[in-house]
């Protein structure tokens, strides 16, 4: 049989690209098999194809098929559906319940009309009427401009096959079996098709000589009638071919390809509307639709609402042989106070990159804390027509994930307390008797109970073979109030929280301590969720987190208070990236947003990892590190980078000329302060100062790590007077410029595609000291570090406990490439202070203090709060930007 | 015209039933109006439907229609699509972009296939086959029989065609105008159909005496060979009926009706495994499917991964001319310190009265505190076989509400104390001058500001004409550090901040106070949100919500802060329900969950009104207030129904024979510990005891409310063997027996089905104390109150501002009828003491203080979360009850 072996072949190929993939053909039937069946399963056997079959009962209701229908929609394993089910079952809620795809039979009312209109690339012929067709054409003499009589064809088989056999250029006529005419129309026909055959039949001496008779009877009762005719062995035949075909369609829309991306459209106004004007103005695609068009699975996606949805990490199994598409960093030179606009050249990029040029291109951004929401700045959406929309769900709840992280933050800090409180007031037996009780008499360690066990060496599992000794060990975690070094958080601006004394109930028996709260993003959880590379990595660094140091001077983890199983049910959701979109319906991934001081301040490992799956080998995942290039991109490259795996084929340096004026020796910018004189006019001997100083020296940071750099301008609207400055911008780099607008990051996206370069920056395995010292020289241009006996004392304790081969996150100040916020330009000549050395083991760093971060902002005594506003009606927000 | 006059009958009768309906077809041309859609605007025209035109330019692109019928797709007005295109224009991809069901010329795929199939319940039939069809049947003689030649029917309009002149009884040949035979054919045939005429025509020689022809060509040049032969004005009279027909078809959707509700099947097992089990084995349905089964149109969904959504307000106005559901309140006796499974009462009822009933059903939950999920017991999801699935979801982030809830809450106390310590540092001007900004030389009041103006009489909306008193007493709230009633919140159990003191960072220069956190779902946010009837109701709720009280003993509200517009902000999505679903597969709203003491402990309004209009006429809502009916039931009539103007139909009480038994005279049942020797025994007098003291007296509580009541007796498995004690149960009242199993719950909705009653409770407006009075001496049995100083100088307080008209939300121990936990039964002879009264202004209510209630709980020594654990690899969470 041809189609047999071209099945075969075709199948054959389909597991040589790749191993993995098994065609299955589900077959749901009413009763035992009958010979028919036999005949699929035999073909199918030939072919290696495998089946599974659903077994109802001869009599089965309705809603017993659907329930089995829906089923198997949903399993991602099965490539095609056969219903092999008496006529009166296959109702239309059944028909019409299968999904489509699936139909191999060809049988659902979509298929049919795809078949009607002669659209075959989707839909699926029906076997059977593929299986006469074939015989037709096989036909000894042939067929061609003859006429064809159909028998009994009222059906909707009846009309695919006319339409089937026309289209081969026969013609057809039809004909009811109790038509008068039927004797005569059989003697003028060369060919015959008799659907219903089997309890009626043609007279052979009606036939024509030489004429072809196919007999069809697609019920069940009458297999034995098929496979004398061959026909029976036909259609299973393409049944099977219609499963592997399909199944190596499905293959091939997993592979890469150009998305085929509806890009939203634009109308720019003149002047620029607000922000917030500008994302109401846009309808944003359904998540779904975009979902579709980039190549994620229905079954992958989690809708949030309309517009935001995350997005499953089985995507990464699922397209793990794929290769990876370009990555690029998005970072900037020294900003003013006032921002200089990363975020928007980020999404500008991605906008020019994937609506414009039609490549695969993804924005991975961070999210932004609600807290400053509500007080004195926005979130990073992007700005003008460079935006995610809609933004508003941008800056708020977002999908949960900061509210996620507060969740379990809190719930270590009321674990520590409370353990406390409680090893204060009960002896060792009473917390050995609670902490592992006797249920129906049996005593039992919980599995993070025998962790903790592991690591204080007693290496038991019966909690009565514990000595007196033990036990106390065991139970008493006796942290060391002082030496507590986790904090609780909320996502507000709540600068009365940055101090306070808990425990002043008398419910808490006098156990009163100094604590404080963090606003939620400098949590350590966030700083492992960005981090993370799977589930299971995110679970086993949230349960190293070290919360706090013994009496005894050894660290407390999470999963000594037994917490950490807790804490990664509570993040489960969170680990999946959100995807969202631009402005102009290209996708964006926001994930995570960890502080860039004390953390490391750049967006998640998983998402761009999706990312750099799903925009394939020729696409492109813009990315984005928070703060200047001396603290963000370092940070992206020593620690994030590190725990990743990936390499950056290129850095985008972000400049603005207000920028590069007040590195050049401008006047102070301050926020809310009207501009200086200096930074309205030309003023080019100051850009040419900042261009020789501050940019100059972060090219050359990019350049420690050997990644070729691209200088955006981020040129605003009023600024493009000033286009002439390049004249005066000597220095020896690839100048481009952009403005906040989309369309002039177009030739940015052309200088992109020069670099193809694949890095690899040597992490250097150094005494914490030297890295420090390293990072200041190499990165921040300082002659020397003097660090402070505290911090000497900690790098001590650090190194004793075996942390020393943690890489370094420098918790500075972003306004300078030193530790002084007003020293512009590229400082030299200066010795950097470490005040203190603090670590976030879980996350897996160590953070020198240089000068105090604030980790807790506060509100202004106008905060933005006071302009926002919904409308109960329009649902419409306004004041929010 | 008879199809006109039948449609314009159609549409009269449509807008009879439902004035506001106005059927709208939508036209997507390329180029001008051409003879044709003059044609179909004239008669849509006389008919009254109205039309939008989209005129696209002649050459316009794919994408652009795509575009503009995705537009049309969602947008509800539309009734109807008519895409007039020239042919090359309908791509596969325009015809399968436009949803079927707006398809009105029946020319995508799927309608196809529908008509092919014979399935004309769905589908549209082409408005020019019905045409012609009209044009066969009523020629001069009838065709029946007769054979009909079909000139150019390849495209799928002939195959329509054929098919349905076929089912109309005549013979379809199908001839190409290329053929030779075209004579011959054309010469036989009774009729005459030809499509594709216009430029190439039959000589009218050939056409037999007598037989009909009719000419179709359904491209857009020849608009004038339609008009000539009327089959221009029928195809445009069928179409414009299609639009009618498909317009009451949705209205009749949208109408009560009885579900067609798949259940979900349960397969029980001995012995019954744990909670998280049963929910676990148990695959819920896509939660969009839900809602489409139960009439949530797919605009009005968000879903929230595949099993949370988020159910629109709006639905309330489409549904509003539909009659309501039954109302059914589950309320409890006063229960054990373990509860008496009134939730697992009030799934069981629904997953009886829908699942086996097939009555349309909904269950109003509350959603629990996250906080106690790792404390020391689990959410609220009901248990066994009668559970909301999935558990885990329920009881964690579920969509974020309570997330909403803690943001919200927060960002007024940092307001608080962030705007106490500007006032303190600022002079009145620099505190003018910054809250009414000078913004490119203008100041200008935010509407938020002006409201406070208004309350404090400063009748100005001009910032320069405000005296130097009047900007101080603008600008200053100045509260009284000791008066705030503010608290913070967090959704954790975490004692240690039961009291704190805060502002003890150089930062905040000295302005410490003490203060406190309370877990989330006791913030009055909380309570708002439950009582809330509308979007606009919860924001002018916040904004009159009460934070404190200034030196001069005025109430600051959150308007006063400014931060009111940003809680609506924050609230918008928090406001609408979820949905969710039980073990069976039944619909449950799952919405609000404030504090059954400070607050009222019934779920929200929202759910209840949205479900109420969902299950119509003869559905029912049944929904649960918290605690004893004493605390839950006296709320819900006093405060829920006063906000929401619902009445329920029938209250059912919930017993166990544990708790029975206890106010019978049982000893103490307290967690953890084993239960005494008399609860395992049969011990029918203790039984009894319970009846006639504390079940007697509930109902009694129910009575004073003119409500029915059924008690249902939640009876675990185990003391099914106590089932004679019916014999003892002599009180006058419908005992029922209910097990957690869901099976045995069939009787109790058989006695709900009794009651059709509509009560109206009175809420008398009496004085603050009489109130207060009333509830102790005829709700709780008490003799009388006895109010401390404290509380005698409040309710003056709230007398003088104007709250006493509000309703009284008792805050009482749940344990027992009286004040004292450890009194059983119906206690008499007693005093109830009011320690003190406090107010939620914004939610509504004054509540007094009868006792101390805790409003922070903390963890024991080895809470829940130890063995709480999530697998990396399947995603499973393990430990979670």
């Amino acid at each position: 049989r041809e189609v047999v072996q071209s099945t075969k072949e075709a199948m054959l190929a389909l597991q040589r690209r790749n191993p993995s993939i098994q065609p299955l053909l589900a077959i749901i039937q009413a009763g035992e098999d009958d010979s028919l069946l036999e005949i699929n399963k035999k073909i199918a056997g030939t072919i290696g194809l495998n089946i599974t079959q659903i077994c109802l009962a001869k009599e089965c209701s309705e809603d017993e098929i659907v329930e089995e229908v829906l089923k198997l929609n949903e399993d991602p394993r099965v490539h095609g559906v056969y219903l092999h089910l008496p006529p009166a079952s296959l109702t239309s809620r059944v028909l019409n319940t299968l999904k489509p795809e699936k139909d191999v039979d060809g049988i659902s009312d979509l298929n049919m009309g795809r078949l009607v209109r002669g659209d075959l690339s989707k839909g699926f012929v029906p076997p059977i009427a593929n299986a006469v067709l074939d015989l037709l054409e096989k036909h000894d003499t042939s067929l061609e401009g003859k006429t064809v009589l159909l028998v009994g064809g009222e059906g909707s088989l009846g009309v695919a096959l006319q339409c089937l056999i026309e289209r081969r250029g026969m013609v057809v006529f039809k004909s009811h079996w109790s038509s008068k005419s039927l004797q005569r129309q059989v003697m003028q026909a060369d060919a015959l098709v008799l659907l219903g055959a089997g309890t009626i039949d043609v007279p052979p001496s009606w036939v024509r000589p030489g004429a072809a008779v196919i007999r069809c009877q697609p019920s069940l009762e009458t297999g034995i009638m098929f496979s004398k005719s061959g026909l029976g062995y036909l259609t299973a035949a393409y049944r099977t071919q219609n499963v592997v075909h399909n199944c190596s369609r499905w293959f091939q829309e997993q592979q890469y390809r150009p998305w085929h991306l509806r890009s939203l459209k634009l109308q720019p106004l003149t002047p620029v509307p607000s922000d917030i004007e500008i994302s109401r103005a846009q309808t944003p695609k359904p998540v779904d639709q975009l979902a579709a068009e980039i190549g994620v699975l229905p079954e992958e996606l989690e809708a949030y609402g309309r517009s935001k949805a995350k997005v499953q990490l089985s995507l990464l199994d699922r397209l793990h042989t794929q290769p990876d598409g370009k990555y690029v960093l998005v970072a900037g030179i020294t900003p003013t106070p006032l921002g200089e606009g990363k975020s928007t050249v980020t999404i500008g990029l991605v906008q020019a990159l994937s609506a414009h040029l039609k490549l695969n291109s993804f924005a991975c951004l961070r999210q932004p804390s609600q807290g400053p929401t509500f007080g004195v700045k926005g979130g990073a959406a992007g700005g003008g027509y460079a935006q995610v929309i809609p933004m508003e769900e941008f800056n708020l709840h977002l999908t949960g994930d900061i509210h996620a992280i507060t969740a379990a933050n809190n719930l270590v800090a009321a674990a520590i307390d409370a353990r406390m409180l409680h090893e204060a007031t009960q002896s060792d037996k009473a917390l050995f008797n609670r902490l592992v009780p006797s249920v129906n008499g049996v005593r039992r360690f919980s599995p993070i109970q025998i962790s903790r066990l592991n690591r204080l060496g007693i290496n038991k599992t019966d909690p009565a073979s514990l000595t007196p000794q033990e036990v106390s060990t065991f139970v008493r975690l006796d942290l060391d109030p002082s030496k507590i070094t986790w904090q609780r958080v909320v996502d507000t601006n709540d600068r009365f929280l940055r101090k306070i004394t808990v425990g002043q109930a008398s419910t808490e028996k006098g156990m009163i301590r100094e604590t404080g709260f963090d606003i939620a993003v400098a949590s350590e959880i966030m700083a492992i969720l960005a981090l993370a590379d799977s589930l299971e990595d995110m679970k086993n660094r949230l349960a190293r987190m070290v919360v706090g140091t013994s009496r005894s001077g050894q660290p407390i983890t999470a999963e000594d208070l037994g917490v950490s199983g807790a804490l990664a049910v509570l993040m489960k959701d969170a680990i999946k990236p959100t995807m969202m979109q631009t402005l102009e319906g290209t996708p964006v991934f926001v994930h995570a947003g960890p502080f860039a001081n004390i953390a490391h301040g750049n967006s998640s490992v998983l998402a761009d990892k999706l990312a750099l799956k799903l925009v394939g080998r020729n696409g492109f995942v813009v990315t984005e590190a928070g703060f200047g290039a001396d603290i963000g991109m370092e940070k992206f490259f020593n620690i994030k980078c590190r725990a990743s795996g990936l390499r950056p084929n290129v850095v985008v340096l972000v400049a603005t000329v207000r920028a590069l004026k007040m590195h050049g020796g401008g006047p102070n910018v301050s926020a809310g302060a009207p501009l200086p004189r200096e930074y309205i006019d030309e003023n080019l001997s100051l850009v040419a100062g900042g261009c020789r100083s501050n940019l100059r020296k972060q090219i050359q940071i990019a350049h420690l790590f050997g990644v070729p750099v691209v200088v955006a301008l981020n040129v605003p609207t009023i600024e493009v007077k000033l286009f002439n400055l390049l004249s005066v911008a000597f220095i020896n780099l690839y100048c481009i410029f952009s403005k906040s607008n989309f369309l002039d990051s177009v030739p940015l996206t052309g200088a992109l595609m020069c670099f193809h370069l694949s890095v690899s920056p040597s992490f250097p395995q150094m005494p914490i000291v030297e890295k420090i010292r390293t990072i200041a020289q190499k990165v921040y241009g300082a002659d020397d570090i003097e660090l402070s006996p505290e911090a000497e004392a900690k790098i001590d304790y650090y190194n004793q406990q075996g942390y020393g081969s943690l890489p370094i996150c420098m918790a500075k100040t972003h306004l300078s490439l030193s530790h002084m916020p007003d020293k512009k330009g590229a400082p030299t000549g200066f010795t950097l202070p470490i005040r203190d050395v603090r670590a976030s083991i879980g996350a897996g760093f160590i953070f020198p203090l240089v000068g105090t971060m604030s980790t807790m902002p506060g509100l202004p005594t106008r905060p933005c709060f006071y302009d926002i506003d919904l409308d109960p009606v329009t649902e419409e927000i306004t004041g929010l930007f």
